[in-house]
């Protein structure tokens, strides 16, 4: 039987902003990715979603960002590894200390927005980060996409691939940058069909129609495009449908 | 033979701004009240005094504040209760993970600013700060002034007082204001005598002459004003001569 | 024929994250108080919503705040007067040079929120929100309550006062404070009949059921509250059908 | 007689936090380039230096930068061509009401650390920057690197070269990183050396040892370097014996 996880980004909000249904979608995902204060994110927001989180046995990640609120995350910066690092670090401990003050603790971590990508392709800035994990804890996995840079640097590190139903690919198997038109694909049928191949059959059609193989362990669905969380509950409903279970892959 | 703890706040730069001379101090004093980044502190900024401070088996503790760059922390804030009790929660966690990753822990909690001064006095936001200290690690005392609102709603807690060789009193053992004139004491032999005379016998003399009894556990020494760390010095140079071991009350 | 203004807060989101229906608002009322950066309003948002004021013909006023993202500006804070002067004047010299480069200018100054309350009652505050308002322009009005410590302090400004169609008054004519229940009105009836009233008769009926007179040359309406901009057309449009005219008071 | 302008970055403190001695640098400079907000400089800082710049007659300029405190701007970030206007945009209205309040007016801008770095090289951040220069006030002159992507992108504009008597060159006249080793020329008389060949003979010697010709009407002095107000004296002093008059290029 097949097995996937179900990952999204939660506890996105900043103060008086929110930002999509953290609640409900925490009824379709296994883990969530939950903002840390960098890009998103105040303290009692996180602390909320921890709280709502442990009550479901979905798991915590921690989604860390480059400190940067105005632009949340999304603008890549030239920041010095040892800044880096304890920047990310700084961001884990805050949020799995909030998770055990709810009675549960962090199972990952998964950098955000900018991050994310750079540490794809970036061994400098992938070391800075899984320097930080291997400092907090060496037993963290690291959710990344398959192919990323982070596989070279994270010796001693559980790293995990993932793979996005609602994102475009290139035939290298990248995701197409956002600044990019087509790259959030919006048609829910589409994400669907795309979200079951990938659970199933471990493949994605890439933007020139070639299938890219992908070994992804856990499927990334977004929480802030109009209509979020009925995707998600379409992508849970349909990979249940074809007969794989979700789970948390830590 | 009389014991007391020298306590000082530590990694209040930021960035590329630093604020006195964290490694001279911590050869000086016993525990160090690192700022947490609400404040001041950036995560590499904290990261180093945590290593320096685990080197040298000076405690940590967490020195927690409203969320205040520009302020430094010292602008009073309404936040409300359950907010404050997060943010708070927040940094406590940021900066035990990092000490963590160092080889040490915190050891207690010391509210900074105006809200070290707001929750002497007020009840609410007191219970606040203990709730966030009760939620992530109730064995930690929290460094507060003798007579605080901190005692009334610390049950299940540990609180410890101190007190300020450098600042004025009022005849009710309460700190003059910073904004009023003779607020911190820049002579160095005063200072280095009041700190005795609260060690050796417990007492202080207030700013209209009369003598208040103190029972601190700590006495606190700041390092922001000029020739901080000579005046740290000649502190626990008389102590010693007086007889007082320093030691952490943690 | 009565005359009355309506403003609204405007440029309330940060980066990602949004608040109201600017455009729709923009269309309903003569005042927009636009936020200046420091409780929200990034300067790309700040600038398009200034060039959508100037098309429509609407008043720009800046919408001066704490430093306080985090909060939006709704937390009181004890600020030295230089200080918040000079914060001030950094607001809305920054909206008013933006408003300049989309063809118009700022024509009001209103603090936002903890500001706004405290300036009402505190001369301290007031006076130091003045003083930036006469060191940029001193033609610029302050828009602020009835009654308010404003008027003491605004030698050689203009003081124009405000009404608010949605929010409770106390028997005093003061605001009901947002922590207290009943503080914001939902019911768009009653918002409506009372917003006519403060327009035609120059009276509110307060918590008590007593009859309060208002003085006020605007009346502000809320664009964050869910049904913000039907409440808000339907403010208008019974307004006009009471043979009130919508007219900016700058 | 040669002519060149001393310019130096001023205003970058951060509430609590100082950086260089402002008021001694002014009285040896002929232009301050005044931080904005975005990576030092809150407005009470701003307010001060630019009250004592107008005494004194020395120029102001807008020192716009990158949104980023906790990297004084010195990483460079990807910041949306539209966004980074509208910051540009903001901080040079910012600093001209400011400037305006104490008596005085910006006279140009000047990009700051990752910003300044980035612009030299990169057309569409260097037009964004332009872009905010044109839309607030186009006679504003831009000072920038001999070289620099921002004369490609200027037109309309006036374009100013700078030149830095403490900082290495490489052979094509451009800044060697300050994250290489030998990026700041920290020995004063080779400072000076340097300082008085640009002004009289507009070259420097490249780290290789070639000398670049340098057609700069500005020599930029560093304030936060130990010894920097010495080192600025001395340049000035240097200068004025060999036959050159320190004037404002604004």
């Amino acid at each position: 039987m097949a097995v996937i996880d179900i990952n999204a980004d939660l506890g996105e909000g900043f103060g008086i902003w929110t930002l999509g249904d953290d609640v409900a979608l925490l009824d379709v995902i296994t883990s969530a990715n939950v903002a840390c204060g960098f890009h998103a994110g105040d303290p009692l927001t996180i602390r909320r979603v921890c709280a709502e989180a442990v009550r479901r046995g979905v798991r915590i990640g921690a989604q860390v960002s480059y400190r940067d609120l105005a632009g949340f995350g999304r603008r890549e910066m030239d920041v010095a590894p040892e800044e880096l690092t304890a920047e990310v670090l700084y961001q884990i401990a805050a949020l799995d200390g909030i998770a055990r003050a709810e009675g549960g603790r962090i199972s990952y971590v998964k950098p955000h927005g900018a991050l994310y990508n750079r540490v794809a392709r970036d061994p400098v800035q992938a070391r800075a980060v899984t320097d930080a994990v291997r400092a907090y804890d060496a037993s963290l996995p690291v959710l990344t996409l398959p192919g990323s840079s982070v596989y070279e640097v994270a010796e001693g590190l559980t790293v995990v691939a993932e793979c996005f139903a609602d994102r475009a690919y290139t035939p290298a198997g990248a995701l197409v940058s956002r600044r990019e038109p087509g790259a959030v694909i919006h048609d829910r049928d589409t994400v669907v069909r795309r979200a079951v191949r990938m659970a199933v059959d471990g493949v994605v059609e890439a933007v020139d129609g070639t299938e890219v193989a992908l070994r992804a362990r856990s499927i990334c669905v977004h929480g802030d495009t109009p209509g979020a969380v009925e995707l998600a509950r379409s992508v849970r409903k349909a990979l249940t449908e074809a007969g794989v279970r979700a789970e948390p892959f830590a």
